[in-house]
């Protein structure tokens, strides 16, 4: 911040990092500071960090006063390609992910992929997972691209999170408030997200990061599709070994699918009771509100599971 | 509700009285009891209670997965004529009032004025505080209809609250992000919410509803009008009459000046640091961002105060 010339006094506001910090809790901390530091309505608030910050960093600001500016200067990949386009702010409600929030879009996103020079591996490969998934949902051509992996480097990455957010863009300008093609967003996350919950839950499992569940979500909903959808079995053959090949592979037991079941009731895409999956009939076309029953479900965890014995053997 | 007769289940979540409890933790309270009852994306919230509970309860329907349907039936008079309308949803954070919401009208306000009959006379009085400041803000013949006490019948309260209503509704949309016009609403409650939010966290103190703190900042306000934009001394006195006519004279000490003063800086009006009031050249003729230096509320505070004397004697 000290490279700023400015004299528009700047004051920084330190968040501990995780999941496990997204919550009310932590934003009463921030609100408290904003009011300590004299913070008014004329105030700017930037948003500099992963997901966490530019989710929690948002709705801070959305509701702060009723609402002050805020810039997001997300500096992960998940947070570049994802959290910081699109106005979805919020945090976790216990365990039940971004059960709180509200959507608005921030002043302005600030990309600068320098960032991603101290990016862990295992952070970057987070994002690229739902780099993947828009591959996945919007166009065959880029999902070729994205898995073309041998030819990838660091510039390489600057245009793919350049078409990743243009996508993300596109989406959300059609369907802002998520009645229709913004829903298509939600690929993989149905289960991934309740996975991700679980998990988090859960003390004796480990942790897994956001894109680490939702690639676990997508060879499940891939299954699911090809279930329901007939989506091609030879493409869930190939986007299992893509996304296998590139994160580790989960143990999730038969004792767990229940209670990840169980937490699919707080999915916000839910109607009536009813838990509405975003299913693909084909690379690059999804189907919003799919009715799955749970003896699917189990048969796509076993699906995944099975990939995991034989990979083993 | 057991009258209403509907096929769709409907659950109650009850929240406890006052303002003290509008609060983040009574929200959280709100959001859990939500999602264990089932609550998805095409619920509404029927808000049925007073400010407290039209406040907050705006505020956990704008914030619940990121946005559900909501509408206030106001029990309150206070409710009716001023929290209800207009979109200002929000809690306190400590002390300070409202300090955390979002702007969003809902979907239906429906004010039924059978709920006064049961109202305590001082809660009524409350309400009463913001009808007048319409009056002193907007119109010098909806002043007079409401001082012309003699005659008030709950029949015409009916129509004073319709005018009311009106009143707001008209502010409000024309602007409704309060850049200017709607500042207008805040006459009274610069130096009002600084004395309730005073009363509010002094354990030796009082307990002052949001009316009584907001008819004593009128009197200061004025005081502060005729001071620095002449208004004329004459409705000084005629408004410092009638408002003390009507309401209980609080005691306010010399050593609560400095608190509430300091209070000040913690009004959403404010900007780059100057406290913003709101000042009246003549009823129905207000005046935005007035810069006031605390001098001059010292004056206000013994202008209210001598007068207190004054009846004493």
């Amino acid at each position: 911040m000290s490279n700023l010339n400015t004299a528009t006094p700047i004051e920084v506001i330190e968040i501990e990092s995780g999941e496990e910090n997204k919550t009310i809790d932590t934003c009463v901390g921030v609100w408290n500071a904003l009011s300590e530091l004299g913070a008014d309505r004329k105030s700017l608030m930037i948003n500099l960090g992963g997901g966490v910050v530019t989710d929690l960093g948002g709705f801070v600001a959305c509701t702060f006063k009723r609402g002050i500016k805020y810039i997001n200067v997300p500096t992960s990949l998940l947070a570049m390609v994802d959290a910081s386009v699109g106005g979805k702010t919020g945090v976790d409600l216990g365990a039940l992910k971004n059960q709180i929030g509200v959507i608005n879009s921030g002043d302005m996103v600030l990309i600068d992929t320098a960032f991603l020079d101290t990016l862990p591996q295992n952070h970057l490969k987070s994002g690229f997972a739902e780099m993947l998934k828009h591959g996945l949902i919007y166009n065959l051509k880029y999902w070729n691209k994205l898995i073309d992996l041998s030819k990838l480097t660091m510039n390489d990455l600057d245009e793919l999170i350049y078409e990743s957010v243009i996508i993300k863009k596109d989406i959300v300008t059609k369907d802002p408030l998520e009645t229709n093609e913004r829903k298509h967003l939600n690929f993989g996350h149905t289960l991934g997200h309740a996975i991700e919950s679980y998990f988090l839950s859960e003390d004796n499992k480990e942790e897994l990061l956001h894109g680490e569940a939702i690639a676990i979500g997508m060879i499940l909903e891939c299954y699911l599709s090809a279930e329901l959808l007939k989506f091609p079995k030879e493409d869930l053959e190939h986007i299992n070994l893509v996304i296998k090949k590139m994160f580790r592979t989960v143990d999730i037991k038969p004792s767990d699918y229940d209670p990840i079941i169980e937490l699919l009731k707080y999915d916000k895409k839910n109607e009536h009771g009813n838990i509405n999956f975003v299913l693909l009939e084909a690379i690059g076309k999804p189907k919003i509100d799919c009715i799955v029953d749970n003896e699917l479900i189990f048969k796509a965890f076993e699906y995944y599971k099975n990939n995991l014995e034989l990979e083993n053997n």
